[in-house]
């Protein structure tokens, strides 16, 4: 087992990763405040995981009530939120009760954003299931849900106490799932780590084949570069946009297309080929680095072209997102492979080139 | 114009209070961010003041959107708040866009939930126009919405950047509404300060008669006991309970009414009344200290008694409320007029005693 912190003063957690720590409960007891655990999950995952985590917490005397929802992201709205609340004030959940989100992105951010509300928030474990999840949802307390108008629109900056990456649980996961979260993993390196994309080139293959070895590296490397990031800027006011690459043009597809369609992390790959492809026009990168994301993401089992949108429903979306400012568009994009800066002078002209190829 | 602070480090802010502050925008303009403003207010309070302010705001070169919504406890709820986020979306509020609640205790309660959440948190500025909201619910950061089966269940803790109290408004409030607000003022001075106390029971009247140096005192003297209390205890772990006084019964009684038929400082007033009960019948304090608070709230224009529910209702209700933990029910009671403890440990008898003479 691997132990990082992400270092925020009063708030600072412990992420662990390693194989088979779903089973291992002595390791949420101690951030319990008191005995009594929810844990919130989806129908997939609870066919798998939940009967293993909650009898591992009930043999050490926790109280454990299990909040189950459908699956996929069309369900990370009100409703499904509110399915939360009701659960938990029937099961007469208090302030002291501790919300668990075994899951991936979706039950992190629907259960999160629950435990950051309910009662004005009580304590929160991430539990993350897929890849996705455990590279970059889990780590770094956004949560929310999404609006009719925009993903991610509603939610709060809310830590959890400790989050516990069960690398184990990947060999489940869908090889669709993992290309997924792959797009997450792939990004952590280009923004900021280029010998780490030099390690995915090699082991692509590896990670997509659930290799424990190559897993706990890829994990372990992404939360380093994301809890350096987070611990240097919780809110967002800096640095840790830069973790958006890709994630304007993306969140444009995913709301394009409906939720659902395209599963986040291909939305992401897509919308990083646009990224990739606008640092080329504006010069801040070359044709070739633009080729060798392209040929990585292919490898990873990602689309690298958007699905036909056209660019003014796009632009339109991204007019929406929430990182616009003052009415502008910002982007970020790559001065190289691992270095990345956030844009608010993208020209009209680059970037309707730049849609125009995307939706050629 | 006087200026407190309530110091909460980086997240520190001024309360200022003063007669016709509405009309001086100079006052919030180095609040904000950019110069973008949504005003959340409901329709009695837009009638009053919105154009006051919004043109105020617009003189400086604020660009101003805003958002009035239907009056009434019963609105603390989901839909009204999906309302504020479709209004925020629509008028392209952007992170950078600053949300000024205009109005009493739900309005800030709202409109602070909804910035604490609309994309993860934007500037918040509370511009409270009710006796209540002046000298309690904008200042300390608690917001929230009622939940079917509870008050307040669904909420955040989130600083404004300003609060901006001007007396001048409460000319306008109802007589109603003014000794509901006076509920609030006395609980500050029974849990808090005994020479508090003693000064209402000399002011009362010129309170009520709005009186604008005594109401100025009042509300000037409750933010500064709030403030030290929430700058000790944001997140109501400890002391800042303590406020609760008389709102365990006052939550079940609101609740146990249906919202909107007694106001909020109705409620607590009886509340209050029946944990200064129980306190007496614990032995924390004399009949006669009961009686001096009954008269006072008597002389303010409030119930002192609940209105009848049946104490195994309101005994149901209460064990729904946040302030439960571990499943067992905890009441502020007094130690005196001017002091409170947290009480964990109240058998069954007194509260039943307490909660069937209240009926009687």
């Amino acid at each position: 087992m691997q132990t990082l912190r992400v270092e925020l003063g009063a708030r600072a957690y412990p992420i662990q990763i390693g194989e088979g720590l779903l089973s291992d409960a002595g390791l949420i007891l101690p951030h319990l405040d008191l005995p009594r655990a929810a844990i919130v999950t989806n129908t997939t995952v609870a066919a798998l995981y939940l009967q293993q985590l909650s009898e591992a917490l009930r043999a050490l005397g926790v109280e454990v009530n299990s909040i189950v929802l459908a699956d996929g992201e069309r369900y990370k709205e009100w409703t499904t939120l509110n399915r939360i609340y009701d659960a938990l004030i029937e099961g007469r959940c208090d302030r002291k009760t501790t919300l668990i989100a075994l899951g991936g992105g979706v039950i992190g951010d629907l259960a999160g954003f629950a435990a950051a509300t309910y009662m004005r928030g009580i304590p929160f474990i991430q539990v993350p299931t897929t890849l996705l999840a455990q590279v970059d949802s889990s780590v770094g307390g956004k949560t929310g849900i999404n609006h009719p108008s925009g993903k991610n629109m509603i939610g709060a900056f809310y830590q959890p106490r400790l989050v516990l990456a069960d690398t184990a649980v990947l060999k489940s996961l869908p090889q669709r799932e993992l290309s997924a979260g792959l797009a997450e993993v792939i990004k952590h390196g280009l923004v900021r780590d280029e010998k780490f994309v030099v390690w995915l080139e090699q082991n692509v293959e590896k990670v997509r084949a659930c290799d424990q070895q190559a897993l706990a590296h890829a994990v372990r490397r992404c939360c380093e570069i994301k809890a350096a990031m987070v611990a240097e800027d919780e809110r967002e006011t800096g640095v840790r946009a830069l973790l958006n690459f890709g994630h304007t043009f993306g969140h444009a597809i995913e709301s394009g297309l409906g939720y659902g369609k395209w599963l986040h992390g291909e939305a992401v790959a897509a919308g990083m080929v646009m990224a990739a492809d606008l640092s080329w026009r504006m010069g801040y990168i070359a044709q070739a680095d633009v080729e060798r994301i392209v040929a990585l993401l292919k490898r990873a089992g990602l689309p690298t072209a958007q699905p036909g949108i056209a660019p003014a429903r796009l632009l339109e979306l991204m007019a929406v997102d929430k990182k616009t400012e003052g009415g502008k568009l910002r982007f970020v994009l790559l001065d190289g492979i691992g270095a990345a800066s956030l844009r608010g002078d993208v020209p009209d002209g680059p970037l309707q080139q730049a849609l125009a190829f995307s939706a050629a």
